[in-house]
C-alpha cells in the first residue's frame, strides 16, 4: 500500500488439486488485507488465475507471481522475513518489533523517521524446511494453537497495518461493493448501474466471500477439490 | 471465554468433499480465536471429527455441534446475530456497536455495567438465504472485497475480543506449544517431556497451522479434496 515499502506474501508449498482452494484464499486474503503482491509456487496456476481475475474485477494494484525458486527467494530476500507458524513467538509480543523493523512505527520524538523496509510474510502449506525458521527474522504465531494459515495471515496483516488496510482505495476496478446494513449492492466502478440490490441473487456471490462465478465459488471449478 | 456470554460460530452450508477443509478451518479458527462453540451442518461430520480431535489434544473448552436446523437456529437465536459478508457494513464502522450490543464495552461512568448477551456469528459457505441478511442484527464486512470466510472470521473475532482471546488458557490439553523465536517446542500439558525441539520433524506439523497427523494435514485424509 505504500510506495516506499512492499509487503509480499509467499505461499510456501502447494499441492495441486488438494491445496487449490486454500492457496487461493491465501492470495485473496493477502490482496484484501493490504499486501502488494503474492507469490505462489509455479504449480499453483489455478489459484493464480483466480486471484488475478478478482484483481481485474475488483481492482488493484495487486500482483500475483508464480515462482519455482522459493528457497532462494527467502534466502536472498532484501528486507524483513516473517514466518507465520503456530510454533512462533506470540504475535501480541512481537508485532511492535515487526512494525519497527519495517519502519511502520512512528519516529520517536527528536529521532529520524524510520526507513521503510520490504517485508516478506511466509505462509506454509505442507511441511516447511527448517531453513525457513532460521532465515526468518521473526517466527510469529497467531496463537500457538493449530488453526488455519488463512486466519493467521489475516490477523497478522490487520495488526501489521493497524487496521489501515481496511481503508485502502482500489484502482482500475470494474465494480465495487457498497457496504449495506441489509442488502447487497454492487455498482460499476464508475458509478453507473446497480446489480443485486436487496436481492438474494447476485453476480458476486452470497455470503461466500470469494464471490460467485456461477457455482457459488470464485475459484471456479476445482474438480475433485 | 466468558461464563456469562456465549460466542457461537455457525458455518452456514457445507458441501461434503468440496468444503471439508474450509469448514474445518472455520471450526479451528473459531476455537483458536475465542469462540465457545461451533455449529456445523450435519453433513460436515468429517470436519467435526477433526476439530474435536484438535480440542482433545490441545484443550478446551470448545464444543462442536452438528445440526440440521440452521434456519430455525438463526431465526430463534436468543442474542445478537452477526452475519459476516462482503456486502456488509465495514467492520471498523460497526465493531464498537457490536461490542456494545453483546455487553463487551466498558460501562460508562455512572452507568450500570452492560448485560452480557450471547452472540451468533454466521459464516456462509455457498449461497446463504436472504432471510439471514434480514435476521442478522449486523451484516458485517471485513473489507468489501471477496476473500475468505476464514479470514473474515479471524479478523472479526480478534476485533470483537480486542485481542483478549490471544491470552486465553486451555483446559484438559494433552500437549501445548511453547512459543519460540526459532524452534518447535511441544510439551506434554503437564510439563513432562519435550518433542521436536529445534527439529524440523515433529508430531505437530511444520508450518502447517493445523498440525500434522502424518501427512501434513490436521484434517486427516479428505479423499479427493
Amino acid at each position: 500500500m505504500n510506495d516506499a515499502r512492499e509487503v509480499v506474501v509467499l505461499r510456501y508449498g502447494h499441492r495441486p488439486g488438494r491445496d487449490d482452494r486454500m492457496t487461493t484464499h491465501v492470495g485473496l486474503t493477502a490482496r484484501a488485507l493490504g499486501a502488494d503482491r503474492v507469490i505462489f509456487p509455479d504449480n499453483a496456476g489455478q489459484s493464480a488465475e483466480t486471484v488475478r481475475d478478482i484483481t481485474d474485477r475488483f481492482g488493484g494494484p495487486f500482483e500475483v507471481e508464480l515462482r519455482d525458486d522459493q528457497k532462494a527467494l527467502v534466502r536472498n530476500f532484501d528486507g524483513v522475513v516473517v514466518h507465520l507458524t503456530m510454533y512462533g513467538e506470540r504475535v501480541q509480543d512481537v508485532e511492535a518489533d515487526v512494525r519497527e523493523a519495517v519502519g511502520l512505527e512512528d519516529a520517536t520524538v527528536g529521532g529520524s523517521p524510520p526507513s521503510p523496509r520490504d517485508l516478506l510474510v511466509v505462509v506454509g502449506g505442507e511441511k516447511v524446511p527448517w531453513a525457513l525458521y532460521e532465515r526468518a527474522d521473526f517466527n510469529v504465531g497467531v496463537t500457538n494453537q493449530p488453526h488455519s494459515e488463512v486466519a493467521g495471515l489475516a490477523v497478522f496483516l490487520d495488526r501489521l497495518f493497524a487496521g489501515a488496510e481496511l481503508d485502502r482505495e482500489w484502482a482500475d476496478a470494474d465494480r465495487r461493493v457498497v457496504p449495506e446494513a441489509t442488502g447487497k449492492t454492487v455498482i460499476d466502478a464508475d458509478g453507473e448501474g446497480v446489480e443485486g440490490d436487496g436481492d438474494a441473487e447476485g453476480d458476486e456471490g452470497d455470503g461466500d466471500a470469494e464471490g460467485d462465478e456461477g457455482d457459488g465459488d470464485a475459484e471456479g471449478d476445482e474438480g475433485a477439490e
